[in-house]
């Protein structure tokens, strides 16, 4: 990257039909200092901008380098649409448009055009009606990439990664095994100290059971499966706290011990994160090649079209991306 | 009661050789409007008040209402020990001295000699070592009341009742029956109204899976066992919202639209609740006979002796009583 150019975000708009769309015109509305290049449909945008009650300035991306960028103003690069959005109903005859917009993204960065993606949501329900298996953003970009990822939701105040996501709670206990819980510590040490800059990061993790098992009287698991798997971890350098009981290891005195939690399953955690932060929470895929975030909300198919979809979420996304842009220009140049 | 008498609150030390006695020394030295009535041994409470560098004038109660009480002083009810405590070393020679205090408090209640318990920790597995059969404060007091009941954890912010409480992960979908579920919901909606003096109580319930199970997609509990139950009591005129994803739960638009939450199990809502409001959560059962109200932590053995024990959360827990004194009181003066 030349000195002193912005950074060039890969930013996606994700359903045509849903918010995505009208949250990039948000994004392009702030003074956020970032090239930031919109892979999705030119002409969906200026209809975007429209139902926004705003102007915006496309230009068509020639991958040249910027050094600023005047709020209204963003870049595209045209994919374009195979039918007409209808905002809040979505369409599958535009599901491999949105693939494709996923796809360029993610080369795009692997091949080095692209700094970081930042992603609006998603209708995966409609991919899916589209006769197209996708089970989500994430598992796609690990596939493209052919990367074991873990997802982590973060805001200023905290990092929360998942052992497990989207699993009915029966599910759970039997998917906590050594080999997972170790893979996903390994994945969330090694970004936190490559992507997130701490040189010996330290992670609590969360004890599967309540009061983390109270020595075996709540629960087995953390004795047989998670005390062992920390153990040899430990021995292999990593600084874990844990199993620790969920129900106090958030409050401030815990919070100074660890840079980031991981937690066994998704609502030991995600709550007290968007309960705190909720339009600045941003979802992380770590593992990747390459800088993702996200917005940590849907469609919001019933806002489509409206002008009035929320877009804190996808700015902060926008903000943590450049802050780990930053952080990984820094790295480097020391190096 | 007499027009200006103090509420009477039997207060209990919990295990002698915890922090318990010097958290009642603390308590008794606030200026909180109430007749404390120590049930528990008085020397112990005077060992107690030397190793938190403090006098107590203790009187020994003689049941008669007073209309002050300066700080600094107790009413007792003597239970005498069998077994010296040793701070930090507890003696399952003294269970039985434990378990008489609960049962004295417990039955004045429901003879009307105490108006509400605020209870101090107890160290369970020492009354289990002494061949005791035990499970808690809230079982000994159900059990003893005849009385099916609920756990509920409340800051001044939150109010969160546990449909399952202190059961290993993997056991906690099998144990989301209709029929406990119904019994949960029903306990919590007349002690809102009963106790907390709501006429129309609205209660949000979280779903079992993430995301409230997303149609099915993420787990069928909600499908095949929640819904079905929560619009039966929809039609008996219960107010109940969900059930709903727990991660977005808490966010503050949502808080509007409920008087208290019913999770499904312990970590999908106390980290909130307690990451939070730490020292200002209260333990309360709901579905006594009488008002009870606890602290929220253990018996802290490693400081026990050391004068140095946190008593916000049994200062907490007594103002709790002492509110919901006032609001029974108030309702039985409009009846």
């Amino acid at each position: 990257m030349n000195a002193g150019a912005l950074p060039r975000l890969a930013v996606t708009a994700g359903e045509p039909a849903g918010i995505g769309p009208e949250l990039l015109i948000r994004l392009a509305a702030t003074s956020l200092a970032a090239n930031f290049v919109a892979i999705t449909d030119r002409a969906l945008l200026e209809r975007a901008a429209k139902r926004c009650g705003t102007t915006i300035e496309l230009i068509d991306d020639d991958g040249s380098a910027i050094t600023e960028r005047r709020p209204g103003t963003l870049r595209v690069l045209h994919v374009p649409l195979a039918a007409l959005e209808q905002p809040g109903r979505p369409d599958p005859a535009n599901a491999r448009h949105v693939l494709t917009t996923l796809a360029e993204a993610a080369d795009g960065c692997m091949s080095g055009r692209y700094q970081a993606i930042v992603t609006a949501p998603l209708q995966k329900s409609s991919i899916n009606d589209s006769g197209i298996r996708f089970s989500g953003h994430t598992e796609f970009f690990a596939e493209r990439s052919r990367s074991d990822v873990v997802m982590m939701l973060a805001s200023p105040e905290l990092r929360v990664a998942l052992a497990t996501t989207h699993l009915p709670l029966s599910a759970v206990p039997a998917a906590i095994t050594a080999e997972a819980l170790t893979r996903t510590l390994r994945i969330v040490h090694a970004e936190l100290r490559d992507k997130f800059g701490y040189a010996e990061p330290r992670i609590a993790v969360l004890g599967l059971n309540p009061h983390a098992g109270e020595d075996g009287h709540l629960g087995r698991e953390e004795i047989d499966v998670m005390i062992p798997a920390l153990d040899a971890l430990r021995s292999a350098g990593l600084q874990l706290i844990g199993p620790l009981p969920a129900d106090t290891a958030f409050v401030p005195a815990q919070r100074e011990r660890y840079d980031a939690v991981v937690a066994m399953y998704h609502d030991q955690a995600l709550p007290v994160l968007k309960s705190e932060a909720f339009d600045r929470t941003v979802n992380l895929t770590l593992g990747l090649p390459f800088i993702r975030t996200s917005v940590d909300h849907g469609t919001a198919l019933d806002l489509a079209g409206s002008g009035r979809a929320d877009p804190s979420s996808l700015i902060a996304a926008a903000r943590m991306a450049l802050e780990l842009v930053a952080r990984r220009n820094a790295s480097v140049q020391r190096a």
